[in-house]
């Protein structure tokens, strides 16, 4: 059989022992390997690297761990808008969506537009209006709320007012991010006919405002995935977005022939030197897998053909 | 004194001699023009690139001769929805603008995405919030309408009507875009200070749905700019995001070592396998300039410190 791999991860940010509970632990990374198990069963059955890569983050949408889809983080206005895509590595195919409020799945509304429309990016309301006439599932605002997050948000908006009297360029959160995790959640995939697939979703930052987008609904960016390799980004979306990271892994590999660990290498010099913050994960045609990041944890894990028992980690060790 | 350098686009498409009468194309060529000598001059005596870019676009903003700002083409829902960009060379610093309904003038709002905020991409009506509280010039729908845009527009859905009926998988106007030129603006600017930089707007494409974005808001796809080079596109835009295609052109440059020659050769051959349609503008920093394309033609122009006679074109000869 040919080789496969799944790569997921579930954001990075200060994820420190030292917050968490044993319980809490537990929790995040047996539903990191609930999601790979899920992946690698169907892999091995010979499932596409698209279809398992949508499943992979719609599973890790459906739980409120993890800051997209249910569990979203809120908006200044106290909303939840979340932002999705999914990129075909042999066909160069990409979906996505962004600034979304009521789709259950938004990775699957991104795959969607690639299905059902002529385009890759589709925002706000419009993009609302082609999830339903597709016939993808809708929810209220109450499905995606989740009390931890809410009250993520009400003391952030606290700190943020304050911040407002004392600097900042418009108040934006970016100066207290750092005490905040970088939520997004994303699965990299190579299957057994060698096709590789990669996916992003996001619920944003705590408190945005204005509509911004991160990089994670922007093909080159917060995804990328070609006949080489498979990428999806975690981190301060405005640095992947102006660095153009997912895409910058692929061209030095084009370009230079590098390996997917020399491509992660370099991507950790310029990310320390640039004062960026985050990670990525990635897998190449013959199932080599990196996951660099430059915050204290990062939520991730892998299971491949080469050993199927699935590995989880969230702390930078 | 150092060299400078301006380039200018108005767009991509079928822009053919026997569709246009003498005075059509002179009102055309004049303005590009016009916006060239405006340009020049600010380079001339020390302007940044940045305020120069931003200048020439706002020019071609206020124009209806170009489907951006003023003249933008009108959406599915009979509306205006504008995407901009800008980026600066040497910083790397970004800001874009998408789906805005009444920004007079989306590039200088993705402007002040970057002098006003921390963030890069701001979508929608969160977008208008942030134009208007930070002081731009807001217009009613009057302001942009335009008589022949709003008689294609009807065309276009008229025809679209028509296809419907028979093909299309969500009767989308792809299919229908070989008959309109691909509206877009755009401008590359090097400085005696020898920074780059580099901006775009448009209308996007006439009867657009769902919260369609194109290439031209997307930094690495529609806009790209670092010490090397700085690249403005126009053309499909679901090529040139799925493609990356701005971006490319500096990581070929920079991983390979080719020129800004080399760079345009090989977008026309990757762009003619892969069935793309449109073009670009660029310059590096020894005030080379590029403007390939495979569309019939591409309104564009340019001047520099080599030779202060500007030049302006819109054929394919």
């Amino acid at each position: 059989m040919n080789k496969y791999a799944l790569v997921i991860h579930g954001g990075a940010g200060i994820i420190l022992k030292e917050n968490f509970t044993k319980e809490e632990e537990d929790k995040h990374l047996n539903k990191l390997k609930e999601v790979l198990e899920a992946g690698s069963k169907s892999l091995a059955t010979g499932k596409s690297a698209m279809d398992v890569v949508e499943q992979a983050v719609v599973m890790l949408e459906n739980t409120p761990l993890f800051n997209a889809g249910k569990g979203a983080v809120f908006t200044y206005e106290g909303k939840n808008e979340m932002d999705a895509a999914i990129m075909d590595g042999t066909s160069s195919e990409a979906g996505t969506i962004a600034g979304v409020s009521n789709i259950k799945n938004p990775v699957s509304a991104a795959r969607a537009v690639i299905d059902k429309s002529d385009h890759v990016m589709l925002v706000g309301r419009g993009a609302e209006e082609f999830a339903k006439e597709k016939g993808l599932a809708i929810e209220k605002p109450e499905y995606f709320f989740d009390q931890q997050r809410w009250d993520q948000y009400q003391s952030i908006k606290e700190s943020c007012k304050q911040q407002l009297d004392h600097a900042g360029k418009d108040g934006s959160v970016l100066n207290i991010l750092e005490n905040n995790k970088f939520g997004t959640v994303g699965a990299v995939a190579l299957d057994i006919q060698a096709n590789m697939a990669t996916a992003s979703s996001t619920g944003g930052i705590t408190n945005k405002r204005y509509g911004r987008v991160g990089d994670s609904p922007i093909v080159g960016a917060g995804i990328f995935a070609n006949e080489q390799c498979a990428i999806s980004c975690t981190g301060h979306g405005e640095y992947f977005i102006k660095q153009v990271v997912a895409y910058d892994v692929a061209a030095q590999m084009k370009y230079q022939g590098i390996s997917l660990k020399e491509a992660a290498s370099s991507f950790f010099n310029k990310i320390e030197k640039l004062k960026g913050l985050g990670g990525y994960i990635s897998v190449d045609k013959n199932a080599n897998i990196e996951m660099p990041f430059n915050t204290p944890g990062m939520y991730r894990g892998f299971v491949s053909s080469e050993d199927s028992q699935t590995k989880a980690f969230m702390y930078g060790d």
